[in-house]
């Protein structure tokens, strides 16, 4: 692939090979025929690839390249969770989550939520459990939320700076009413939903 | 951007602006300052577009730009939900979920599940009803998931052919087993897990 210059007088970088890993080896990996284009985004890569599945179907699929993300379901003394009304530009407005982050080069998802939970709402704990963790969207994304119950949480003093792209307010609930705007639409964000749920027995 | 022919010839047809709808207007929608680059795949859109966001942060986003997803939690006469396991590239493997499909062009969420459950699992249903819908991925994906509860599901005497990329088998599961291996992790497809508690109400 030699004009690589013109690529980017296109203002186009996405042909140039990457380094990005080839999808890595599991249980019943797809046979990678030709890795056709990568792109290489600020958080997740994406890829159009020819593949032979294990049923040797064969066709070209694209995916998103993730390196997770980590969520947190706070719970106050007072037993009431912290969720977060963030502006989503996907969304074109403002949904309600839990706080949650991708996580970042050799962080564990445990690190990514410590610090994103303070980064978002100014809360902190030291307790921890894990919930669970799922795909979000496996048809086209390796996205695993890694979700994180956290007791007791403490507001700090001094909260860290946010992100200057994260447009966000806190918001408290009761786990009752948290379930009911899951139900009547007005929590309808995945990941958290989710979380709420296997949270829920603990609560 | 003149050189199509260059990039045709480097199998890279992506910088070819493409007939992809911007953003569409909503409430509070991005402000698309440079529409950078878009890759037009199987089933969606990807994006990178310079954004101005309603708190005046600016930056690049990507964006995967999703028609849909219908999913249905369907129930047997007995009372046994009706699972498939799918291999997923993205995983590596075969994972539980709901049957499910992604929205045709000009298709509504009801026609898309009441398709997708006859081609998937060889079931179909005349009692659906809503259950509600929800944001997969909203950092990075406008994608929204329909889920619907299909009751008293019957089995087709004729089931219509699967898409030859399809490798499942049908598996039923008592309620309580769906919600056991939510916790245990074995089922662990989030607009899963998701659509299995907005049903349980119903069940």
């Amino acid at each position: 692939m030699t004009p690589v210059f013109l690529l980017h007088s296109l203002d186009c970088a996405v042909c140039i090979p990457l380094p990005i890993p080839l999808m890595p080896f599991g249980p019943e990996p797809p046979q990678l025929l030709r890795q056709r284009f990568t792109y290489k985004g600020r958080k997740f890569a994406f890829e159009a690839n020819r593949l032979r599945l294990p049923n040797k179907a064969e066709g070209e699929w694209e995916c998103v390249r993730h390196p997770g993300g980590a969520l947190a379901v706070p719970v106050t003394p007072a037993g009431e969770l912290v969720l977060i009304r963030q502006y989503r530009f996907t969304a074109r407005g403002r949904i309600l989550e839990f706080p949650a982050g991708t996580l970042e080069a050799d962080e564990t998802p445990e690190a990514t939520i410590q610090r994103e939970i303070q980064e978002e709402t100014g809360y902190t704990s030291d307790r921890w459990q894990k919930l669970g963790e799922y795909f979000m969207a496996p048809g086209y994304s390796d996205e695993i939320i890694y979700a994180f119950l956290a007791q007791d949480v403490q507001v700090l003093e001094s909260p860290p700076p946010r992100d200057p792209d994260e447009d966000l307010e806190v918001v408290l609930m009761s786990p009752a009413d948290v379930e009911k705007s899951i139900h009547t639409g007005e929590l309808g964000d995945a990941k958290s939903i989710c979380a709420y749920f296997l949270a829920r027995p603990l609560l």
